[in-house]
């Protein structure tokens, strides 16, 4: 599981940053990718990476502001054009559905696959399978926009085989039903509790991406206990009054949503071309006064989201 | 009057390529840039140029293909953003407001300046002031395209100074009658006609920029005598047929259009990336044979658009 930025900047590209795009690698959780936001030339940053657009299973959309969204037909028709043919569903604010059928029938697009819209109303779990969770939240922005919280399941522990031999269990169907935790008697008469020969279980992880937004307490739910958190930057420390006016956060409320939501990790996004080259780390050096494990991202970093060793860490 | 290639390929954006877009750069003649096409992505390129998005006066689309439209909603919004307040004109098929609304309104993108749409429906002049004349025609393509025909009216001759010097015509509020073609009796007694001392006029330039289509006669209608002719060359000689089939044409195609209509040169853009790199200059030698003046244009590709010495040449 990695996280991908395809496009870091706010409100309109410039050389140094996209416009909003993350991707949420999960090829081998499930061999797909997940996009958040779709920004103008997205799909042209997707060219720089490794990301095939017929991978892409989920999007999900913060918010409908032109950066966040200019680049969902494009990227749409290139899926279809490069033989993406399984289904894709797009989770977002009321209106993208409106957005993306009117651009897809001016433009006279058929694609070569169906798209489901969830339109979002409300805080809540939108989807969840075997494998993830995801939940979402209503923040604080100028237009309606939602933050989301994926959660991983847990991974079942590993049937710890080396132990079964040294007690000279036989192998063969037995070890699946002790891995499956059920209590079995052994030829030889011994009786065998699965969940004595069961690892600790593998706690999933827990990736929060949010929207654009002021400082708000949707944010620490959604960021509990969160092994990576992207938070939106588009101020700076100082700035909160005109980061209020504008519907946005600093660096330090950042950090101070992070802190109070006991994430492990905070990436800073959405930075203002106010912020160029180096300027822009100086938001990460005013955040770690708050929490320590902050960064700012540029396009096309990519950060692996680790196994923590437990969630009660 | 330079012509800017802001993208060149066909159908979905490569990394040689981007999608459809050119600049008709009318600095010195009106202090505007004209788009014709506005592909996803056109205002990443703009900022590899010298091109202020406040000076584009006149927008062109010919076709409502996404790789021709899906740049239009992000331009619009950043020429606002960039305090562009001047009044912005959209030509286009029946469609294109619908488009560029919807996206405005579900985005609540609120642009500065006003955007005035005219919607075509038929051949015929579009636009016309002191110094410019706009046609278009429609074309053969699968959806409704249209191919547009600038005409920059004649540049009225130049006084000439140095001759009325030499006759000893005191300079003064005279020159300016002489110069309007007026006759004019000078305090000596002479009489002097205006007309024996302007130069010679200088004839306008004709610039025509066709959509995607297939080889058709309004296309040679729209380029008769064009110092320069823009057309597509989605395929290659020996493939008409796949041409015809797709709604496109090949490099073949585009230069008998290029010689029918007396041309003076030819640029073939819409490239597909099937040519990729040097296989796409093949295109121009193929095209060459019929039409030598030929040549294959890349991304930020500028030419001069330079005056012909008369209209009967
Ligand atoms: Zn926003
Ligand atoms: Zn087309």
């Amino acid at each position: 599981m990695q996280i991908e930025f395809l496009g870091t900047g706010a409100g309109s590209p410039s050389k140094q940053r996209n416009v909003t795009s993350i991707a949420l690698r999960l090829l081998e959780e499930r061999n797909a990718i997940w996009l958040f936001d779709v920004g103008e030339a997205t799909q042209h940053q997707i060219l720089r990476t490794t990301i095939r657009p017929r991978k892409i299973e989920k999007i999900f959309i913060t918010h409908l502001h032109g950066d966040h969204i200019f680049g969902l037909p494009g990227l749409l028709s290139s899926r279809s054009f490069q033989s993406g043919e399984g289904a894709l569903t797009i989770y977002g604010p009321r209106g993208v559905a409106d957005f993306v059928k009117t651009s897809l029938r001016v433009s006279e697009t058929k694609l070569g696959y169906p798209i489901k819209f969830v339109e979002l109303t409300d805080a809540g779990v939108i989807f969840e399978d075997d494998t993830f969770q995801v939940s979402c939240e209503k923040l604080d922005h100028k237009i309606e926009c939602f933050g989301y919280r994926v959660v991983e399941r847990d991974h079942p522990g590993e049937l710890q085989v080396e132990k079964l031999r040294a007690l000279n269990v036989p192998s063969g169907p037995l070890y699946g039903q002790l891995k499956a935790g059920k209590t079995v008697k052994l030829p030889d008469g011994r009786v065998l509790d699965g969940k004595d020969f069961i690892g600790a279980a593998q706690p999933g992880r827990i990736v929060t991406i949010l929207g654009d937004t002021r400082k708000t307490d949707a944010s620490a739910v959604l960021a509990k206990d969160a092994d990576v958190l992207v938070h939106e930057s588009t101020f700076a420390k100082g700035e909160g009054k005109m980061a209020h006016n504008y519907y946005h956060s600093t660096s330090i409320q950042a950090a101070q949503i992070a802190k109070k939501a006991h994430a492990k990790r905070l990436l800073l996004t959405h930075i203002s071309a106010r912020y160029t080259g180096k300027l822009a780390n100086e938001l990460a050096y005013q955040a770690r006064d708050i929490f320590e494990n902050t960064r700012v991202v540029n396009d096309l970093d990519v950060f692996e989201v680790p196994f923590g060793s437990s969630k009660t860490d």
